[in-house]
């Protein structure tokens, strides 16, 4: 297998020095870009190799999974009946109870044990505190428009099918391949007038109808809306919870009594208007997040409970060896923070909590990794990026973003705002600090722009010591100088304004936290968590299960009378009461199939486990009947009123099958044979 | 105070009886609708007088609550620092955490222990849905514009805010007092045409400018977007979360094994564009809800677990109660329902349930009433409808709806879509009944409308007997008749369609379910509970505290380090560890203030109880430690790692906290007084 990879790694490695050297020497960004476009193509089409050659029995059957997931209502389309509106999907009663306690124990693992200040904040968002964030302006993708019908398509995936598909003609020349390759390469780089040129150059027309296409034009995929009836008040459904989070920064700080570090978190719906989504619950319209904003005081960006964590062996899947043609490689977290691979430990430390959690809710630990963005990925004002991805079979797909933000966000708002977001930090000793202000002669600056002065003084008192220093000389070489503020222009001079310096002693300092942001997409995890725990019974195609940990099974517990006879009626009903009091969610099947058609059915929607009522349980005395453990089939047989706390303990973690094993006599036959 | 309340109980007695007489004779709807509405308006009056004649420590600080709501971060107006957005809140880390444990005991109490399936659908919504629904053309208000700002108000509000003015005027007749105040009464009554003229005649102008005003034109309360780039689907923001359920109804129907009765529940958000809103939380754009649709055969309508709430005695405010001036009255269930007050007892069983969910998550038993729709109140479809109702010092406001809504909602999602929403239902015995066909001759209606046949053939397989009927006679007396359908005309002939009888034996019926359809408010239900257990301590104006049952108080516990000494901090780490294990929120309080002056902190946010590490804790063996109940403020002493389990059983409401002073040493003296 390494002598198939070997040639491309060594394709992905040239690249990688090649962009690093160009770099260094300082080339222009446009051919940096480039370069680090035809990069990510070669580490592309390594892992679809790596992906191929992987051995069979590890993919999962789709369609066999995504068949039981309609049948039996994990989710399936929404508004069917009227026809269906493509990347909306509902969850029925086992989805719902699948994603309820994944968040339960997301809730657990990270605000309970975190102590993160949970908040819960409107999906209904102004204009203006998304155009701050920039979503305004850049949350956008191309489209073209079938010019008769007014079909959508996204521009680069239309480009991208139409090129493939002349390359898969024959008359297709070697020299027309390798420019079409550059261009499926560049795609992300084009402008919108670049790919205009594209869809003209290469003729490009609607895949239904064979209609022109409008050219490119850019898309926000934020869904508008109308806030009031004015008309006055444009706003969007919030693309991600992080907002709200920023917005309450003060509040929030001061519930925490002023102190730093402090994180915040939020469970919610985001949305995102695609222009014509596809995988399925891969890329929705509607989603839920789960983000926590972690604030730190950026000189001590170091985790306290980083030892906990430090020992964990985790796939890390580096920039470095992502940019040299290597794999993800196991490495101890510790090492990790140690060696740099990881900026920091408060980052380090939410990767492995990240990781414990995946683990817990049900991912296969040998296809989770962390991919680290490489330069040219990573938002400008960030210091550093993970990926938790998992392996699916659309590939690895990208599941929890863990970034460190800097400043960035609560710098932007207090900008648009003029609201300071920071924290007061008190010194250990009093510090004697040089200030520059603005002096600036209230009865001129008055006369020259009456009501509109008090703008131009808010300004003023706004600015930072090297914008002064620039007009101070500015005001001693030209007499003045002119600024402009909330659409107004003010040109001071020498009488209006002049430069004051002196020095104070400080007691605190103010400063702006950085935020490290893990945030979680719960669609795609739970996702993850079927391919990972679909499976088929070794010998019988026909029977499937899902083995969710108990924790997150949608179902804990299946109660099965072995037939409908009224003597176990009884039976049923104190196991659901106890059940009930012990918050254990339980599914009574007392329909009129086999015990072993029933268990099938049972296993097919995941619940954990299972209780049989049979002759024996009415019988004799103790009341006994049996517990059945999904993903090993096997039986103990244990007084009935014993078993709900069983359950719940198994449910809790607190207990494991094994432990119930050699606690109780094993029981056998029932499931196929036993009849009434 | 019933001498006061007698000639308005009486006024209300002699409307209602004139209701009912205009009833009996058959009025004309107009003048039935008028009655009603002065009906109402002495019925309010009456309210009003007997709430204004409460004692007065029954009603609640509302300025001093919404301080430390406000305060303490339970909520705030979202985008504050963007100005704010009215009609918007974000909920705190305590608002948020009381929320949580609020939705949590819902799912417990409904979800688990009536085994409902729970399913969560989009809140998107494509207009068709929302045009069947009604919400389209019938979810409104009527607005009015300045002419110059475009600021927009709710013209009834703003006409009955002018009347109430002018008639405060001194210069104001009798007569045009008695006039004014017929208009205020008949406010619900007038159409849009109506309305214009009362703000012509009464020359209303804009409140805050004294401008000209728009006429009032209806403006339809729904979010409303676009769904997809193309421009042509248009979509909503969902306005309740029941159609979701009623959508899904086939599918939930399969995984119940095509079994009624059944219910579906739906927890999530909701929107509603108000034009100007007011009242805090009781009146907000974006809000959650939590519906239960319980489906069930029309000619079933029995609960079998009735007798389990038929003992409880709960204040009813029957229909009839309030048409003849009574008040509510306390009344055993059982026998509302047998009595004929209640409709059925499926719909008993449910405001049973719905009583103890409102006492569990801590309303005040005597601030809670069921109230039934009147006549005229009720949509024409619903067969009865009950709101609880909550004692606020806003006046009684609705909480929970409670809806016979019979088979309405099924009815018409079907007719608009074509699918049959509809359960079979085993005969006990095979049953021979008349059918009633069109028999269509396809060639010849093939031959007419060519590829819109399909169309009509489609129209005629769906038509209902009675219709048959009609149109055969039409056939027979003119030779043809005409239909619409999807836009197109059709006209059929003797030669296209003929009426087929014959007679079938069926073994299984096909029914509509009807729908009870319990509707909870979480936002209203909160702010119901902020109400009635907020205190202030006797004897100090300045500590108040929320007496949250601990099941659902925001944190279950505080631990509190008599100072900020290092040795406390082990058993600090120890109870956190325990508490997290335990699944109990909890919250450090190590700041530097006395330990009383953080008990009443923490009573502020309603924990529940506290821990308290003194230097007894640290010197003696075993360790012991003090525990707080906020409520009695009486404190025990005991082991320090038995504490964890103490206040888990105390949270799941296993245990007493009067139990706890029984069995553990009373500990007295620390809160004020001891510092180290």
């Amino acid at each position: 297998m390494e002598e198939i990879l070997a040639p491309l790694r060594q394709a992905v490695r040239e690249q990688g020095d090649l962009v690093r050297e160009l770099r260094e020497k300082g080339a222009s960004e446009q051919e940096v870009s480039k370069a680090a476009a035809e990069l990510k193509a070669r580490k592309k089409t390594l892992e679809a190799k790596e992906l191929a050659l992987q051995p069979k029995d590890d993919t999962v059957d789709r369609v066999k999974m995504e068949d039981t997931l309609k049948r039996r209502f994990f989710y399936d389309q929404a508004f069917a009946i009227y026809g269906g509106v493509s990347g909306l999907y509902d969850f029925g009663p086992v989805g719902c109870a699948l994603k309820n306690n994944i968040l339960q124990v997301w809730r657990q693992h990270f605000i309970q044990e975190e102590q993160i200040l949970e908040i819960d904040c409107t999906m209904l968002t102004p204009e203006p505190v998304l155009k701050t964030s920039g979503h305004v302006d850049k949350f956008a993708d191309y489209m073209v428009k079938d010019d008769k019908t007014g079909e959508c398509y996204r521009a680069d995936h239309l480009l991208k099918a139409h090129l493939k598909k002349l390359m898969s003609e024959e008359k297709c020349s070697a020299e027309k391949m390798t420019e079409m390759e550059g261009v499926i390469t560049q795609m992300d780089n084009y402008a919108q007038r670049e790919l205009a040129d594209l869809f003209v150059k290469y003729n490009v027309k609607s895949p239904a109808t064979g209609n022109d296409l409008t050219p490119p034009s850019s898309f926000n995929l934020m869904f508008q809306t109308s806030i009031g009836p004015g008309g006055n008040m444009p706003g969007y459904l919030r693309p991600e919870t992080a907002q709200g989070m920023f917005l309450n920064f003060k509040r929030l700080l001061e519930f925490n009594q002023g102190k730093l570090p402090f994180a915040a978190a939020q469970i919610g719906n985001s949305f995102r208007n695609e222009i014509s989504p596809r995988s399925g619950l891969i890329r929705v319209r509607e989603f839920t997040m789960a983000e926590i904003e972690h604030f730190v005081d950026p000189n001590e960006k170091v985790h306290p409970k980083f030892s906990s964590v430090a020992d964990l062996e985790i796939m890390l899947f580096s920039s470095k060896a992502q940019t040299s043609g290597q794999s993800a490689q196991l490495m101890r977290l510790g090492d990790a923070v140690e060696q740099g691979v990881i900026n920091n430990s408060v980052l380090g430390y939410f990767i492995g909590r990240i990781y414990l959690y995946l683990i817990k809710v049900g991912l296969s630990k040998d296809k989770v990794r962390f991919r680290q963005h490489m330069e040219n990925e990573m938002a400008h004002y960030a210091c550093d990026c993970w990926d938790a991805e998992s392996k699916t079979s659309y590939g690895w797909i990208e599941i929890v973003g863990c970034a460190d933000r800097s400043c960035y966000d609560l710098s932007c708002h207090s900008r648009a705002t003029k609201v300071p977001l920071v924290a007061e930090k008190m010194l250990k000793e009093p510090k004697t600090v040089n200030v520059v202000q603005f002096e600036p002669n209230k009865g001129a600056i008055g006369m020259a722009y009456k009501k509109d002065a008090k703008l131009a003084l808010e300004y003023l008192a706004l600015c930072d010591e090297c914008y002064i220093s620039d007009q101070e000389k500015l005001l001693s070489e030209t007499g003045e100088f002119s600024f402009e503020t909330e659409g107004k222009t003010f040109k001071l001079t020498k009488d209006m304004v002049s430069v004051k310096r002196f020095q104070k002693t400080l007691h605190v300092e103010e400063i702006i936290p950085n935020v490290i942001e893990p945030s979680f997409g719960i669609g795609r995890i739970m996702y993850s968590i079927y391919e990972h725990s679909f499976h088929i019974r070794e010998g019988d195609e026909q029977r499937t299960y899902f083995s969710f940990p108990a924790t997150v099974a949608p179902y804990k517990c299946s109660i099965l009378p072995l037939s409908q006879n009224q003597e176990f009626v009884q039976f049923i009903l104190q196991l659901a009461e106890a059940m009930t009091r012990n918050g254990v969610s339980y599914k009574v099947d007392d329909s009129s199939g086999s015990i072993g058609r029933r268990y099938a059915r049972s296993d097919e929607i995941g619940v954990a486990f299972g209780i049989t009522i049979d002759f024996d349980t009415v019988n004799k005395t103790p009341h006994t009947a049996t517990l059945r453990d999904r993903d090993s089939m096997k039986q103990i047989r244990a007084e009935v009123m014993e078993l709900p706390d069983i359950v719940r303990d198994l449910a809790n973690g607190t207990l494991k099958w094994a432990d119930v094993e050699s606690k109780f006599p094993l029981f056998e036959g029932q499931e196929t044979s036993k009849k009434e």
